[in-house]
């Protein structure tokens, strides 16, 4: 029998059981089903990794997030140099000098900054020496200029000088070897003044994230364009979290109003995979019938939608989409909502992305002057505007209305109280909490 | 006589007495012939003018200075619309409702966001209706989906509804012809929403001023580069002026350190007039004999270099350079004087170009738990770490070393103490004034 006609034996492949990729558990929900705003915000955080570090130039690297720690190889000054502008000399030389008996050197050099004194200072002798420049070896003071007549061959001195007088010491700013800045540090003028200070010109930091911004809704005009329908508004949400995001340290990409459509919406998120660490979409979540995000986002990836305890932004979602797993907040659609859904829970996830600590926004208090009332059950994001008092001591001095549609109320506030799921009640004269949303 | 031979009369131009340009009168002296550091801020400002607004994409705007007031041409809502999904009905056809005795109604249609009704509502009849669609002429009120049997031919309610229920009416959050921002107004993420919720796509802002930051000195040596010999050093300070230009809003040209040589000084600064709207020099403007910027500023355009009873930075210049009058603040180059003056006098310019204000940084209180002595005269500059402790009560926990030339400890302040010149002993536990330099 030939080979053509030999069966072949098959050997059956091994049946992978690949386990269904699922979201990490949920988390709890109350009576009503609904979770907590801070359970829904440190769920969210979990699942999101701060960006692989890269190189990048000290002076673009401003606002950014430090990724290494960096000693100095170099000691400030480098040198011992002079800290005024004038004469270097032997400090015993000047001894009983005064204005009327003033000591007079022989001047045998001049030391201007980035020179260096051609050899060591003999006693009775003096080099002039501009600001910076390095104290010439044999020299144990400098005299300023205005000790002196200024002489060019000759120098009288008029006055008694101590040693070590204008002299900055090598090393007495920071030493070689010094531990300056730590991973996680945040990089402000300073510190670049002190990076290029020792010497460095590039640092590893995270980048800025790339955020994607689309909101939804066949009703969504652009601005600038006219209004034809009864029924139709300007898209302002893509706009104002296209700000937020960027006002947080993102690098933002609006992508304009997206309509009801299913296919549209899939391809447009689809498409925007590639260039995003972080997508924002807002509106479609609700349980409406048109809710186009809350039908295409499962198609896309992993996902969940939730009933969180908070007034405004009840309804939200998340999702990890398409094969890289790009988180995707989706927001609810009305503008205040929109805004505190970003600030509870896309910010905290932009700074994660950059790799920024705190994550949280700093959590102040203020006095309130009028009673405040909450529904219990959920927590309150009470649009407000607060006032410092020169001595630090912060009132708030107005409270927005609650409806969550207003966009004139939200550009009035400053801040945002919050009051928790608990509290029925905030008396006035009371301390309440709250972010300062303008820093 | 031909007309050639004739003698032309000549008239003679008049002359016109050129007045010599000069500066404004200087600010008075004290007895060391020194000037105030606001007196001179003053002058400065008074010389620099806001830059001229051009129109820009509202996103582009973020953060610059509004040029225009703006009211709206729209109301928000611009219709009557659902602030929740349910059905659009009668209030009067839900009388007595309840669990045990539903009210039955015709579903007539459904109203998608962006959609309309394609027909009054008649009594006993309902219609679907989405989040922000028009509520249909003839209906009162909405009900929620909760309070319904979500029905779809007819749809039972379970409740006795008031009018007016979950319809935002038109213009409740802004009416056509509210006057909603001023010329002045800094312009943040809620103002971008507000702007693009009322259809405007591009406002009259002033730009980002262009700055210049050249840094001069034969010592320095780019960051990256080894120090070769002794006497050099690393240029720190156009890498902190740039930074700090930039957090202040400016677009930045860092130029490199330039040497200690006239021509090149002057070439360098002539290149650099036609982008720029504001040079920063720092270094080579004391009363060295190689001062470079003090010796050829004046050949460049109206310049005064001062000594101002301040600590540190007390050599100051200032100069309206080239036939444009660009200004040019000439700063020391010690890298404290050089970052305590620009929060002096560089900030505000900066601040006054894009139209901000105010153009000064606000003045803070706080507790210092340490004596302050200060040598009277000329007003102190503390580099401080300044703690605010959750009420809002700020406390100084740190106070650094006076030196001028300390990077190391410049990096670890958020503060800068301002000691008036009359004061010479700030007691422990007394309030301390201060410019919060991280914000």
């Amino acid at each position: 029998m030939g080979l053509f006609g030999r069966k072949k034996k098959v050997v059956p492949e091994p049946v992978v059981e690949e386990p269904t990729p699922t979201l990490p558990a949920l988390p709890e929900v109350d009576d009503n089903g609904w979770r907590s705003w801070a359970d829904h915000r440190d769920w969210i955080l979990d699942q999101v990794e701060p960006l692989p570090p890269f190189g990048m130039q000290v002076l673009d690297a401003l606002g950014l997030c430090l990724c290494e720690d960096i000693s100095s190889d170099v000691s400030l000054p480098g040198f011992d140099n002079a800290a005024m502008d004038g004469y270097a000399v032997q400090a015993a030389d000047t001894w009983n000098a005064s204005e009327k008996a003033p000591a007079t050197l022989a001047v045998v050099g001049e030391i201007a900054a980035g020179g260096v004194a051609d050899q060591p200072l003999a006693p009775g002798t003096a080099m002039k020496i501009m600001t910076g420049a390095p104290v010439p070896e044999g020299a144990d003071t400098v005299v300023q200029y205005e000790l002196t007549d200024r002489g060019t061959e000759d120098v009288r001195i008029f006055a008694q000088i101590d040693q070590d007088k204008n002299i900055r010491r090598k090393g007495s700013d920071i030493e070689e070897g010094d531990e300056l800045l730590r991973d996680g540090d945040v990089i402000d003028a300073r510190t670049i003044g002190l990076l290029a200070g020792i010497g460095i010109d590039k640092v590893l930091v995270r980048p800025r994230p790339r955020v994607v911004v689309i909101s939804t809704g066949s009703e969504l005009i652009e601005p600038g364009l006219p209004l034809t329908d009864l029924g139709q508004l300007y898209d302002s949400n893509s706009f104002m979290l296209a700000a937020q995001a960027r006002a947080a340290g993102a690098q933002v990409f609006r992508v304009g109003a997206v309509g009801d459509d299913e296919e549209t919406m899939k391809q447009t998120i689809s498409d925007q995979l590639v260039r995003a660490d972080l997508i924002i979409t807002s509106g479609g979540i609700s349980q409406g019938d048109w809710d186009v995000v809350k039908a295409v986002a499962p198609e896309l990836g992993l996902v969940d939608f939730a009933a969180v305890a908070m007034q405004p932004g009840k309804p939200q979602g998340f999702g990890l989409i398409g094969e890289d797993k790009v988180p995707m907040i989706m927001l609810p659609g009305n503008p205040v909502s929109s805004f505190v859904s970003f600030e509870a829970f896309v910010r905290p996830v932009i700074r994660k992305l950059m790799g920024v600590r705190p994550e949280l926004r700093e959590v102040v208090t203020a006095v309130t002057q009028t009673i405040i009332r909450s529904k219990p059950g959920r927590a309150q994001f009470v649009r407000a505007r607060i006032r410092t008092d020169a001595g630090g001591r912060r009132v708030v001095e107005w409270i927005g209305h609650s409806s969550s549609h207003l966009l004139g109320g939200l550009q009035q506030a400053n801040a945002l109280l919050l009051v928790d799921a608990e509290t029925e009640v905030i008396a006035a004269g009371d301390q309440v909490k709250a972010w300062l949303i303008d820093e």
